[in-house]
């Protein structure tokens, strides 16, 4: 009922006098770590408006900028009960208005949610891509880019509600936490599926669904035990973002004489030899034309998205971040971001991407890095993504020989470089993502050498993600045809599509054979906490086999990754540490028990994982 | 005249009593901070002898081993003077013996001696390599590798006469440091010229001269303002050492069931997750079959390598120490004889051959390094080897094209990790050394590609080194041809050479081409502290053009690398801050004054060094 006076009131207000369009965070909680909150209401001059709150509610901040279209209005929320307080605004002469600014109750256990760890298998998808619920919403009337599946680059449909439909999909397969990139408005004329040049960071975009079908996503996932996790952009917004085209300051986004673009130079960050243009040219040039880059060293412009985000994980119960070009944002802002969501949420977690292909340049961003000690760095952040070891799983398994450094050595040798971490059980694995070349593609459809790829991605340290589709062996070449190549829509995700690989009737063997491997390995990895947050051990690999245990008090598991074409003989002596005594072990995939007395031989590009006895 | 009396005694007490064969340091210096020293005597039953000595001298410890033959005698010479101190040994029934310990006078200003650094520039030899002055020396009647010119792995003559006569022209070259590849006896029945699998510590190898020649060889340097470094060995020995062949103790050297070769895995020394068995491989197991690794975990051979080093630098007056092999000693052993050395000699400076491809690797290993602070880990060692540059150095200026990530950026990107390091300017920089391929082969005889290099080198910061022959386009194929190509006779070390380089007149007209760009760079930079302790400001590289400055609070200087056979305008507001206000240079190389006005040109494939006004 409060709900639909207060839409009744907004519409009124904003169609009789035209003056308050938007009041943002359009509301807050009641008993939040942030209680104060900055209020941005915009509207046409309504910078010549006076506050008034009710008394229990205090003003302690007004700040006006050179735009008189925004108001920015700091009230303190501590110790208020959840109810509607009415913002009062007024002008001599002018009719006064009011926004009922609503403190809701917060959801039970809301503050010390946790979020996805490394007992999670993450699913990324790209939602235009992946399922088509909702026909009806594949195009908006007031958003510029229409549906056209025949163009690659362009909106296919896919839809919040064609997730929710396929979440036993993915139960099934045995995957725990879902990465969505991302689904706020992104009013961009071309390449809007990609959607991280957004244009109303509180909405999500209507070609997707409404807020409330996110919500829903929430809880639907929350039905299954799984998590979600929300792609968030700092570092920029879309070119047809409103504030974008009213700036409610100059310096809210990073502006040059000119156009300037991004060098990408990442490594500016730390490097003590960079030249100051440099530097200024990764952190403040614009990823692409359409995407400006914004100003967080503007306490506003920082504030705005805290607020922004906290919003987001209260108000859609989220289980994390990821957030994009996470090395590009300026380095102080982005650290006081992150402190103050993970401030509210102690037991949440956020991954960055931190696109390196360095460990210690990688470690440097992650919370309380002694890398990133050296410069007195401290990110905040919890996970950044083990590019390193996606950057060997890329070439190694086309490497059927051993020398001294390639083959099966990349792995072990990017684990060698652990101790540069601060936390290893909180770096996302993968094999690729929606911005690497299709792995199966790279393997040239060679499903042993996608088997050998998942068994090391499901069983070492770490939060595995998986790229939707490679479970069913989907190709796509980057390098040859683009991104839209390796974002190709999921088979059976749009009514009328040849085929249906949501459902084992409706893949082809190979598909099957690719899902059942990964089906069996997620869902065994699911209930073993030893994968989870057991030790590593590992050994260094003799004729590209790769052989490593994990363990702890109660359970030892081994894992051998034979990337050899031909079939290898082990001397099971060299591994008495990390066998511990143990003289069987099964086999997860084909369920078969092994002794371990004697030599132990593992087929030619084959994995083997066994549950130590 | 005490030296000639001791000489008599030592031989006739050999002769008669067949008992004091060695004694190991055979002298020691009054005034040491290692003042306790243990004497190592080695003689048949020797242990049997019970130990007296001049009252003013203490003996604080006897200890004997498993073997009769070594009896170690730790003696105390703090506040004695220079003389000498007869040590008795007696046995009832057998006639006592007695050994002249002297305790030397130290040369004035040893303990503060200054060790080669930033403002140096080192030359690599191999010795058997460069200049024979003695023909008489280059076989010995008890040592089993005969010279034999004519194998390219057999040893070639050259000596330290041989350098010392050639001095004049590395004085004229430009450089102020030579590091010798080892000169201690190496009687190994092949491959000896390499002397790194020595078999007596305490002596030249008579085929490169004597300790008294060695000595000269530094005091001869020492005139020219040049410093001497030597290659010191404390991982192993050969399998020709006579106390190999005698072993004081059973673990004085690292024994397995059976032979166990190095696996070379370095990174098992910090790898968190690294298994036993492959940490003590790398370890303790051996470089080579002839190289016995040395177990610095036992006292008595850590002790013995310590007093052997400081006798080197005391009794020859060395500048420095290059270490093979740094990162396959023992972690804690190293560390302490590093940190031994430099209690000893708190300004002399040592350089480990740490060959690693991680710039975080590398740094672990430099003293009071913020990586193996992550371990707790000191090595003390002042100073490592910079082979990421290394790794640059060798492919980036072939690659005529700029993609995001080759040719110029890879220097670039080395050195934007240089916040890892503790100290940037004792890093040693260099294109090639004597374990790896030719530069002037990987530039297929290229002297514009040689040019770019040695700019590089020369500017940077850090140590810069040369490899003998480099500066006159020496090429050598080591992936086709093995070592024995890459260390090829200097031409003009040996009497009938074809062809004297030493000389102008000797050297072709392409020869002469290298080595006056050589001269003219490293005379320039001699001189010029701005090179040897400037900073560093560099700029990210466009289309394969690398532009960076040094400079300090008087002095400016700036480099530009143009790694594109094009010539290309480079526009100078961009280096404003590098520039300062300059508004021309002087072209270091052509000696032309450059304004600074406008745009600048540079050719193809060229530098520019400009000293800045």
């Amino acid at each position: 009922m409060k709900n639909y006076i207060f839409l009744f009131f907004f519409l009124f207000g904003v169609s009789v006098n035209a003056q308050i369009e938007r009041v943002e965070p359009p509301f807050w909680w009641s008993g939040m770590n942030r209680s104060e909150i900055q209020l941005m209401f915009y509207g046409n001059n309504i910078a010549e408006y006076s506050v008034s709150t009710p008394s229990e509610m205090i003003v302690s901040n007004i700040r006006k900028t050179e735009n008189p279209n925004y108001l920015f209005v700091t009230v303190q929320t501590e110790g208020l009960k959840p109810a509607t307080y009415n913002i009062r605004l007024s002008k001599k002469g002018k009719k006064s208005m009011s926004y009922p600014f609503e403190l809701k109750q917060r959801e039970p256990g809301s503050a010390l949610r946790e979020g996805f760890d490394a007992s999670d298998a993450i699913y990324l998808i790209m939602p235009d891509r992946f399922a088509n619920a909702n026909p009806s919403n594949d195009s908006h009337p007031q958003l510029q880019e229409k549906a056209d599946r025949s163009n690659p680059g362009g909106r296919h449909g896919g839809d919040i509600e064609g997730i929710i439909q396929n979440l036993d999909y993915l139960e099934d397969l045995g995957v725990t936490a879902l990465w969505s990139t991302p689904l706020l408005e992104d009013d961009d004329p071309a390449y809007s599926y990609h959607t991280y040049a957004q244009s109303d960071v509180y909405k999500i975009d209507p070609r997707y669904g409404t807020n409330e079908d996110y919500r829903r996503l929430a809880t639907e996932m929350e039905k299954r035990d799984m998590k979600l996790i929300m792609d968030y952009v700092t570092n920029h917004w879309g070119a047809e973002h409103w504030m974008i085209k009213d700036l409610p300051t100059y310096d809210w986004v990073h502006q040059f004489p000119g156009y300037k673009n991004s060098n990408y130079r990442m490594t500016t960050q730390f490097d003590t030899h960079s030249s100051k243009v440099d530097t200024e040219l990764n952190e403040n040039g614009w990823f692409t034309s359409t995407m400006p880059d914004l100003n967080q060293s503007n306490p506003l412009v920082l504030n705005y998205l805290i607020q922004n985000a906290i919003w987001w994980i209260e108000y859609s119960g989220l289980d994390g971040f990821r957030v994009d070009t996470y090395s590009y944002n300026e380095k102080e802002g982005i650290s006081k971001w992150t402190k103050a969501v993970m401030d509210e949420y102690p037991n949440f977690n956020i991954v960055g991407e931190v696109w390196m292909h360095d460990q210690a340049q990688i470690s440097y961003w992650q919370k309380d890095s002694p890398v990133g000690a050296i410069q007195s760095y401290n990110s905040y952040l919890p996970s950044v993504m083990d590019f390193t070891l996606h950057d060997a799983i890329m070439v190694m398994f086309n490497e059927d020989e051993q020398s001294w450094a390639d083959g099966m050595v990349r792995a072990y040798d990017n684990f060698a470089n652990d101790f540069l971490y601060n936390d290893i059980y909180n770096l996302l694995v993968f094999a690729a993502n929606h911005d690497t070349n299709r792995i199966n593609e790279e393997f040239d459809g060679d499903v042993d050498k996608y088997k050998l790829a998942m068994t090391l991605i499901l069983t070492t340290r770490g939060i595995p993600q998986l790229y939707y589709g490679d479970e069913i062996g989907m190709r796509g070449d980057k390098p040859a045809k683009g991104d839209a190549d390796i974002r190709r829509d999921f088979p059976g995700g749009w009514a009328g599509d040849e085929q249906n690989a949501f459902t084992e009737a409706g893949r082809t063997q190979q598909q099957n054979e690719y899902h059942s491997f990964t089906k069996k390995l997620l869902n065994y990895r699911k209930n073993n906490e030893v994968i989870h947050t057991g030790k590593l051990l590992q050994y260094a690999p003799l004729e590209n086999v790769y052989v490593y245990f994990r363990y702890n008090e109660n359970d030892r598991m081994m894992v051998v990754i034979n990337n050899n074409p031909e079939a290898q003989p082990l001397d099971l002596t060299r591994f008495a540490e990390g066998l511990a005594g143990a003289t069987s072990g099964k086999d997860i995939i084909s369920g078969e028990q092994i002794s371990l007395d004697q030599n132990l031989e593992v087929s030619g590009k084959s994995p083997l994982v066994l549950e130590l006895k």
